[in-house]
């Protein structure tokens, strides 16, 4: 899947929401905890319940690499489960010589199919290359929401960028702006118009809404281009709302409430009009 | 297994070798294909083979990653098996907002009982605080071998340093020399000095030696401390050097030339005299 299908699906589902699968086996409902594969089974509900709200899931490997071999087979069950029409990322953040990340690509894009994976830049380019396949994503990580984000991407390069702005017009240039997009914090949404003047073609990533304390109305404001160019994610505020025998529910529930937000702020914004 | 039991073993086996497990389906010999865990039955006869000449080995796990849950499986039973004084280094180049750093940092910490691995330093302190745990050692990415480091790792700073010369100054903040080590490039090895300076105490994980064309000569000249200070790494040079039903002894004599070249070199350089 690209991102003209991408396209269309924020066009008829009008929302521009990812919901972040990530699915840790000591917070979900412990009913579920006699299921075969309850991984698998708390996605699947949660699927089932949010698919028709969002155009975008986002499983973070580390739920799923900390549960060894058991759960990789169940982030196996979960794409082949996601449907077809809804784009996939791998929020794996790799990154290695070139040959490696080739392995990577092919874990990610063949084995389990994904249409997208994040990548960390500070290997350059021969880390990044393996990933440009067609109809696939590669998604690097730019200015990214953590307090760690301090120490080395608003670092001042002698050239008087900061290094976050150096790395994304450095790769904005590694392939087509659909086949690149860029991991951007929610937390700091006052350098999303900085970021878009570098690229206003690309989409970004924004994750941190909800749990991290973003704004929806300020990252549209500073992030929307023409054809919407953002996938805002939520995690823990949707998947995590109830832990009771009707999370599912409640997760359904969440994920509505912040598609119709996102439909208003289309509107408004004279998005697809 | 901590830095000061990982001296021990570099005085016992006059060695400082790190044996790269990047263990490739499709390069082992053929033979091996009818075993029911080809790249487990591989592994095994490489660790038997090269496990007195090396103090550490390191799988690179994209290797793993690329055959799904039946990798894991291959590197649970590879972990398992390595002998217990011998250094394992998970070269994984993770890093993620902390919570998610701290599932990576129990998959392969407490899961598949790495005594080390590898992180992108990208995110800042918070992706790699989690991996700081008693007797584990973290390798952050200072200067990498491969044609991408020059994109950003040598990005000239505002303050003077380059990226490298910053984050390797930032991150050895972060622990003591024994918790820490930095990912080194031995095709940079005229750096080595300089970033010696830095830092004189810690460990560096020196790759890339023989196929990316690493010289030990003037690896050792720029990067030995007094008590050693390096792990060298080499992979396909040992691993691939046969592919016959014999692949195994030469490994091993492989490894033992390189293990007497580093005998030499550490007499000639009077390190532990």
């Amino acid at each position: 899947m690209n991102s003209t299908e991408l396209v269309k699906q924020i066009i008829r589902k009008r929302s521009f929401l990812c919901v972040g699968l990530d699915t840790d086996i000591g917070k979900i409902p412990s009913f579920l905890l006699q299921e075969e594969d309850p991984i698998f089974e708390f996605n699947k509900r949660i699927i089932d319940a949010t698919k028709d709200f969002c155009v975008a899931y986002k499983p973070n490997i580390a739920f799923y690499e900390a549960e060894g071999s058991k759960g990789w087979d169940s982030l196996q069950k979960t794409l082949d489960y996601i449907p077809k029409d809804i784009f996939t990322i791998a929020d794996a953040k790799r990154g290695d010589i070139g040959n490696t990340s080739m392995l990577y690509s092919k874990a990610f894009f063949e084995k389990y199919n994904f249409d997208s994976i994040t990548v960390a830049p500070y290997m350059g380019s021969d880390s990044v290359q393996p990933f440009l396949k067609k109809d696939k994503t590669v998604i690097v990580l730019g200015l990214t929401s953590n307090v760690g984000a301090k120490d080395f991407q608003y670092l001042r390069l002698e050239s008087g960028d900061r290094l976050f702005e150096q790395v994304i017009k450095t790769t904005s240039q590694w392939g087509s702006s659909d086949q690149i997009m860029f991991v951007v914090g929610a937390t700091q949404s006052y350098e999303l118009k900085a970021i878009r003047k570098i690229i206003p073609d690309h989409f970004l990533l924004v994750p941190g809404y909800g749990a991290q304390g973003g704004d929806l109305q300020s990252v549209v404001e500073n992030g929307f281009n023409n054809r919407c160019g953002l996938l805002v994610n939520s995690s823990r505020g949707i998947i995590y709302a109830d832990s009771s025998t009707n999370f599912d529910v409640v997760a359904g529930q969440k994920a509505e409430a912040i598609q119709q937000e996102m439909d208003a702020l289309l509107t408004q914004h004279s998005i697809f009009n």
